[in-house]
């Protein structure tokens, strides 16, 4: 099987079990249209990536064979039984909370190919959703049965982790009214903003499962090196990819004027980024607009970047033992950069 | 002194070092606007009524005099040292995060007789700076010091609070849609969306100091039977206190539609309640509306109501010692439904 197929596999088999653990953990309770607001991006769709890196994670530390051990009662090196997908679940949560915000933000009308919540439902049913799901990651985060020390670290995890994707938010909306920044500065948004989810999704089964702290903090640096590298393709995939592929518009950081790594670095040389599309482009116009940032070797400067980031994320693994699922974190660290979705 | 002025030394007091530990947990780094915008409301002022309730349970638990130890290294009967002004800040962070995204969801303009959030700066931002309070607040619980397996407990409370609140509010929204809520549906949605943080306030102390299981309950039924008290008193100032006293349009909950202990006590004895107000009524109008709720007996079945929470809040509170604080917690409980503004 080629490397993708085993990374496809990998998600596919993990991400029936985690839908099925949020169908069973997020119910469509009363308040009815609240749950069912809360639910509906989770519904959508979604690779179920970070939960998967979690859980793979959990098997490569606990040294078991893929899929072989129940997630609920998952066997720790040195405590008791820990309930990794529970976590799982709340890393997910945490990932459609800021969706459904950001999308608010910026008013996106789609995602996943889906409307945005706060076009299917409403301004104020989409704040509160996000709400809801953000104190019902914690609640599942506190639900693991890890012994309460490891709880209480998970818990901070979780909590800086927050803080730090809505700091990343804030100075991602800064920067689309200031002309001079910087890539470090891009990247600094970046880890903020997307790669610290990844970081806790990958360091919190070793904080759950009693890891040493190198471990934990390896992992945690694994994350964070890979969530810069899927963000960075995200913003590749933005230019590269198809409306239909992308389920929402080619070109939308463009036309929104939004700092990405491609346009800033394009910028850096001598191109004329804001008037490189329209308000309202053309596919043509879209085209045209890659192939100049493509001159500028922008796009290849931003595909290797992501390639460092992704030996550096992999180089990382070696505090984890040799294993299947360790291999499969390496692998999901060239899947984040070869997809084409 | 008076009772009232007891009670209001007794915030004044303590809402002086609640601001001052807000400033030292919450400081505006970067990014600056973000951090701006999530202290503006905290700043704008607020009596510190759940922190100072946090704070007096705490020295009614602990039987020592009021203001007599350091909030910071407060003496549990059991555990060691527990950090409780940093879980009294914790709940106001609550508060203010909860009333930003209100103020949101029903476009209000001012508060605390500033603009809203979302005014003063714009929606985006407004919609970051309540997340970011949300997990600052989580931050802020885990740094009591408090032994591993009583932060677990307390996280589990306050993440269960704000699931709750988020549930208060969307049954709040689906009243506004609806003629037929019933006062024992309306008395739920006031137990999720304001009396939680009350019970919250009240009954984390306890769980931090290691109290046991029946006074961590009674304070937590403590803090519901005054919270619903306290919006009661709300619904009934809406009406009563002047727009100037109130920091915002009096009558405001009549304009908007929205269902009140009062109106819906009024609707069930044949008041017209939809047609009470127009959309920008004067003040005579206003007067008007009041005098026919009044004369429907719709305002004393609300000060009765209220005034009976109060006296079952009060009861509650003989699980504690019989101290100062305790009598504090006694008179705020009569001070909430006594308050003018």
């Amino acid at each position: 099987m080629t490397t993708t197929g085993r990374v496809e596999e990998a998600l596919v088999d993990r991400r029936e079990i985690v839908n099925e653990a949020i169908t069973e953990q997020l119910p469509i309770q009363k308040p009815e249209r609240l749950y069912s607001a809360s639910r509906y991006l989770l519904d959508a769709g979604g690779k179920r990536l970070r939960p998967t890196i979690l859980l793979l994670a959990a098997e490569a530390i606990s040294d078991v064979e893929p899929m072989s051990a129940d997630y609920r009662e998952f066997p720790s090196p040195v405590n008791g039984d820990v309930d990794v997908l529970s976590a799982a679940v709340s890393i997910e949560v945490i990932q459609s909370f800021t969706l459904i915000h950001d999308d608010i933000m910026d008013d996106d009308d789609l995602r996943r190919g889906v409307p945005a919540v706060h076009r299917e439902y409403d301004l104020e049913t989409a704040i509160l959703a996000g709400d809801t799901l953000y104190s019902k990651a914690f609640e599942y985060m506190l639900d693991t049965g890890a012994p309460a020390e490891k709880s209480v670290e998970a818990l901070d995890e979780l909590a800086t982790t927050c803080t730090e994707i809505c700091e990343g938010q804030a100075l991602d909306v800064d920067f689309e009214e200031r002309t001079d920044v910087s890539t470090d500065e891009y990247l600094e948004m970046v880890e903020f903003k997307t790669a610290v989810l990844y970081a806790a999704a990958a360091s919190i089964p070793a904080i759950l499962l009693g890891s040493d702290e190198e471990t934990v903090s390896e992992l945690h640096g694994y994350g964070l090196d890979i969530g810069r590298a899927f963000q960075i393709q995200d913003d590749l995939l933005d230019l590269t990819a198809s409306s239909e592929q992308l389920g929402k518009q080619r070109g939308s950081d463009l036309i929104e004027g939004k700092r990405t790594i491609i346009t800033l670095h394009a910028r850096n040389n001598g191109v004329d980024v804001d008037t490189l599309v329209s308000e309202d482009p053309t596919d043509e116009e879209i085209e045209q607009a890659v192939q100049t940032l493509e001159d500028a070797g922008s796009i290849d400067f931003a595909r290797e970047m992501a390639q460092d980031l992704v030996e550096s994320g992999k180089d990382r693994l070696e505090v984890l033992p040799e294993n299947e699922p360790r291999e499969l974190l390496e692998e999901i660290a060239d899947y984040l950069v070869e997809r084409g979705y």
